[in-house]
């Protein structure tokens, strides 16, 4: 089982050292402790394990050390900043874990991105030595790029003329769309295998500066000063800590705090139930930093999180999860507003930003998502968008016999108008009435009050509303959708989820990866004489030489 | 050999009937006229010959027919509009021919919605019987669909549950892009074989009416009357004829009255020459209408699209396309001129649509483009294009020893700064200075003077200028290129053209059909066990039940 759970402590690649304003995230990457047996982690190159705590370091800038405004990502090695991704890693893996490697990385890769857009945590990339493929796009999600003008020290990105392969962790797209190198210098710079360094990169903007070694450090802590200038963060704010969840594994089921996961192996779906909130509401931003960790819409995305990642990971033939919601809607209402009121807050400011991380996340997981809303559920506001997210959402009309519950309710939220955009900048339904503005508004007229089946399918914020007699239906949908291709249900979702505008972001997510997965899919790349299982063996690849 | 020439006289599937303002345009596909053996056209199914024979037909339209406003697209069989691409060519066909034929499709397709909004050739589409498919994704494309409300006729896209592959032609996007079905109901339209009729057809706005048998034809005619008072188009305007073109295709070099295409199959290139005009621009829009087919920019533009198709189809081992020039540059900006200055008339304005379409066939070919600007060349406006349509341009700065001829030059003109916009609806010198306005300005203070290599160099236009004692270095580069795998520079070339925004055609070709290609590859649809081969056998699909 891959666990997405560690602390600094625990960290076998990555330093964290904090000191006031500034951070420094140190990439020193132990050779022998990959997260499987059969390749050294060579020259800083990575695998999802060295990933994992990146990501885990990233979000305890933004929870546990709110008063850091800039973090100097750097090599711990000597002559290497990172070398990419293993290949000998890539080489072994099933085309799955592939596919899911690259996703995790770009989520972290926009999280990057993200911290340093809405929460003022900003990036720097101080490279001394190699920074290759994998390498140099982890450099590219950085605010600033330095490269030491040392005569060795380069930038590159050489899957295509090493390994048949793109360099996929955003490297293309951030290349053209952010960095703005011209479209035919990209195509010479990602075909030439020992890279740019010096002037050439600067004038090519594969860097923003260089500097040479004797005036490396001081460089280094010039752009720093600079870019924390720009930072919203607060010298000295005293942070929160992130201890480890109460995940219980037994059989099927997974439970966290907030979050249940139950698995039906046999029909290859899984149902996840979120738990609403069961404690009041804090009275002040004071006591929601009290509370910390278990402030419920932080303690929740953090149980959520773990599970989807879990289940993307460690459950690859569930194709269908379900999502759930219990509790109290207006105890889910309450809790954004608080969020909302104090948005100014760094702690709001951060919940918020990982909702809509986790729900970017959810948008992008290639499983089916399914919504069942029927009574004793909560889907109101943030907890609303989980429905709004979904391929699917099935509500309950009236109530099962013997059920004297209220009938199930959506109750909008202005969670539900703004604060959760999804990676095509739209909101979750703005995306569903795409072009439509005044059915969006219609429903925001309805915000705060609980709206019944009849009224959310008149709104279109449903797919069905089935009366008991009917709710059978949804079993033979669940049936039917496990029948059909996962491949075919990937694409055919990965389409329809992302409907209208792309951004930087989707397109990653749309055009480069899946232009990827089809490579990877490639006896060129990834068959027994192809680039990837060739690389390192003194043999070359061979290549069917059709153009397709 | 595919041919991409055909006449209306030597049609198997379609007629094309011209009455005044009307055209019709019926389906009838002959069963055993396939392009191929092994499979029968049946219940108007389709291959790549129907659909060259439907993007003739569409061309005619523009130039034969140029008063025609309305063309109602229908079936000439009973009970069935069309069942989309033909499963057992599907099935048989390699990767690559199916690759192939999807793209060609869609830029059927995308003609269609071009000469709707650029021409003024409106079409509607009339279906009785089912509609599935390719078939749907056929009427997706016209600006106006009406279904017969009989019980029977339906519109589907049964791709996924039937096929495990997706409605790549354009289906997925234009569902929800073009006709803003709400994402939930896309994915049920696109899970539901049967497909769905009627009043919900209708409410879902699949289609954009239903009319009982007994009153389809009159719905037919007063859609079409309402369809024809939007266009553009003079009715009674009389065209200009399309004859054959006069290609000689001898060994490895097929010879056009105005391009010439020499493969060295050894190296796996080709040198595409075009020549430049070599007879006076007509004084006036009725000696250009005169020239007819013979007017330059007509008869390059067609011979240049032959080309192009015939490379993709005929000769997949070609990796890369070398574009070459050859003639007066003024010539060519005095043509553009007339175009422009008469930009209104009817064949001015196809003769521009034709390059548009042209020029983005290029933008999309799945080959590394090259130009390589000499002396003697004329790459200037509307040619121009060609460079900067390419993965990378070379330019000689002076002359090689010997060579008395002015140096090389690239002439910008108005054509280079709107009349062409790539399918992300910017100009390729827009998407070449990707978000900088002024360098594009920069670049368009230069125009109507011959920029030599030292200025294009300056202003960003070429990648590499060189003297003649380097311009081995290009031929270092060829070499090169043709040593990396196919598909990763198929996959580079497809991000790194269009950088920046999206729009519905560039997410076809980018985000539905790389998702496509995957699925392509993909065992679940095409392996020996896949749901493309089982069709029709009885048997089901075996899965990889794996979410990948």
């Amino acid at each position: 089982m891959i666990d997405f759970q560690t602390t600094p402590q625990r960290y076998r690649h990555w330093k964290l050292q904090v000191d006031g304003d500034t951070a420094q995230l140190i990439m020193d990457v132990s050779e022998d402790a990959g997260l499987f047996p059969g390749y050294q982690l060579k020259l800083n190159s990575y695998d999802l394990g060295v990933d994992i705590e990146l990501s885990d370091a990233i979000q305890r800038l933004r929870f546990e050390h709110p008063g850091v405004k800039v973090v100097i990502l750097k090599s711990g090695k000597e002559r290497v900043f990172c070398a990419g991704a293993n290949i000998r890693m890539l080489a072994g893996s099933t085309h799955a874990h592939k596919v899911n490697f690259c996703k995790f990385t770009n989520e972290t890769r926009n999280g990057m991105e993200d911290a340093s857009a809405h929460s003022g945590l900003k990036f720097l990339c101080a490279i001394q030595g190699t920074a290759a493929g994998g390498g140099y796009e982890l450099a590219l999600a950085c605010d600033h790029i330095i490269l030491a003008d040392d005569g060795s020290s380069t930038v590159s990105l050489p899957e295509l003329p090493l390994l048949a392969v793109l360099p996929g962790t955003g490297g293309l797209t951030r290349v053209t769309d952010k960095r703005r190198v011209r479209r035919d210098l990209a195509d010479a710079f990602c075909t030439t295998e020992e890279g740019v360094k010096g002037k050439r990169a600067v004038a090519w903007r594969l860097v923003d500066t260089t500097a040479p070694n004797s005036k490396f450090q001081a460089a280094v802590s010039d752009a720093a000063t600079k870019l924390a200038a720009t930072s919203i963060r607060r010298s000295g704010t005293t942070g929160i800590t992130l201890p480890p969840l109460a995940r219980q594994i037994e059989g099927d089921t997974v439970t966290y705090a907030n979050v249940r996961v139950e698995i039906e192996r046999a029909s290859r779906r899984a149902t996840i139930t979120v738990q609403g909130p069961t404690s009041p509401v804090p009275a002040s931003a004071g006591e929601m930093v009290a509370l910390g960790d278990q402030f419920w819409p932080l303690a929740c995305a953090r149980d959520l999180d773990d599970a989807i990642l879990h289940l993307r990971l460690n459950e690859l033939d569930i194709g269908v999860l379900t999502f759930k919601t219990s509790g109290d809607a207006l105890a889910v209402l309450a809790h954004d507003a608080l969020l909302a009121a104090h948005a100014d807050h760094w702690l709001a400011r951060e919940i918020t930003g990982f909702w809509r991380r986790l729900l970017k996340r959810i948008d992008v997981t290639s499983r089916t998502l399914v919504a069942q809303i029927t009574p004793g559920s909560c889907f109101a506001g943030s907890l609303a968008e989980l429905a709004f997210a979904c391929d699917r959402t099935f509500m309950l009309s009236g109530n099962f016999p013997g059920d004297n519950r209220a009938s199930a309710a959506i109750t909008l939220g202005a969670a539900n108008f703004g604060a959760y955009p999804m990676s095509n900048d739209l909101t979750r339904l703005q995306t569903r009435f795409l072009g439509e503005p005044a059915s969006v508004a219609a429903a925001q007229s309805h915000s705060g009050k609980p709206l019944d089946a009849e009224t959310c399918d008149e709104l279109g914020l449903v797919t069905m509303a089935y009366e008991h007699i009917d709710w059978d239906e949804v079993r033979v949908f669940l049936e039917e959708r496990a029948s059909f291709s996962p491949d075919g249900l990937t694409g055919l979702e990965a389409n329809l989820r992302f409907p209208g505008p792309e951004t930087m972001e989707t397109r990653i997510f749309g055009r480069l990866t899946a232009w990827q997965n089809w490579i990877f899919q490639r006896a060129n790349a990834a068959g027994e004489n192809g680039a990837l299982k060739r690389y390192g063996t003194g043999q070359k690849a061979e290549f069917n030489r059709e153009r397709v």
